[in-house]
């Protein structure tokens, strides 16, 4: 019995990693590949994507889904027909400009209204992953601003 | 210890059942209420639905969270714009007319085409959870058709 134990003790410790820190493995969805540069060269750190619903085809709703490592999150940017955020896994954050920045756990809907300016990505010690879904597509491609700096992400 | 071995185990016998026969709780998203008689009467047996993103706002992308009992699906229909499936717990199917049941399971993703008769649902001996994305909601509403019989449905 206390071996038996001894070896939940140390799933449950793997568990507890799984949930906030080490993330290495998406939760439910693929991870994917690590961010091509077309837009890595907007994110502070290391993200991962895999399209679940492509782009280019009838349904006009392309759905990714994205892993941040711990202190990753992406440039300050506007959606011009929006964007819903459905969160899956880890700890994060979301702002909008002007507002204060809102945590995201598992289980939260973030609706972002076309052309509002905001940014997502990890709390500094937990990796990070959503469903990104983007609305109205034929309104054209997301507009990348200027980073979020370290001294606005250290002051969240 | 042996009091917190016995705890662990109730606990992991308890998460077995949340996986595959008695997911009283969704998964990661809520739960949500009974269907309303506007779309229970299109289903055999019960199922819960928690709207994530409404259906009349800017976005144009209804998103709900819907869970059945072991046994539940919906009767074949229609999506004139067509319909995306999350799957984020339990175990179901989904099935095209003229074509054989596929199984689904946890991180699987289903693109129903627009005007494809299909059905989806849980398992006989599984709970199931997925997220329905509606697309080109401007197609209009989904068009309801004939129960999965029980023939059909115990000849998966």
């Amino acid at each position: 019995m206390t071996d038996q134990s001894l070896t939940r003790v140390d799933r449950d410790k793997e568990d507890k990693n799984m949930d906030k820190s080490n993330l290495s493995e998406s939760v439910i969805f693929p991870k994917g590949e690590e961010l091509p540069e077309l837009f890595s060269k907007y994110f502070s750190g290391k993200a991962w994507l895999s399209m679940l619903v492509d782009r280019d085809n009838e349904f006009n709703c392309p759905i990714g889904n994205v892993t941040f490592e711990p202190g990753c999150r992406n440039n300050w940017h506007k959606h011009p027909g929006g964007q819903i955020l459905l969160v899956t896994g880890g700890c994060g954050y979301y702002q909008e400009e002007g507002k204060p920045a809102q945590e995201l756990n598992p289980g939260d809907v973030v609706l972002i209204a076309p052309n509002v300016k905001h940014w997502h990505g990890a709390a500094p010690d937990s990796w990070f992953v959503h469903l990104s879904v983007e609305t109205n597509v034929n309104a054209g491609p997301a507009e990348w601003l200027e980073p979020v700096t370290d001294e606005e992400y250290s002051n969240l």
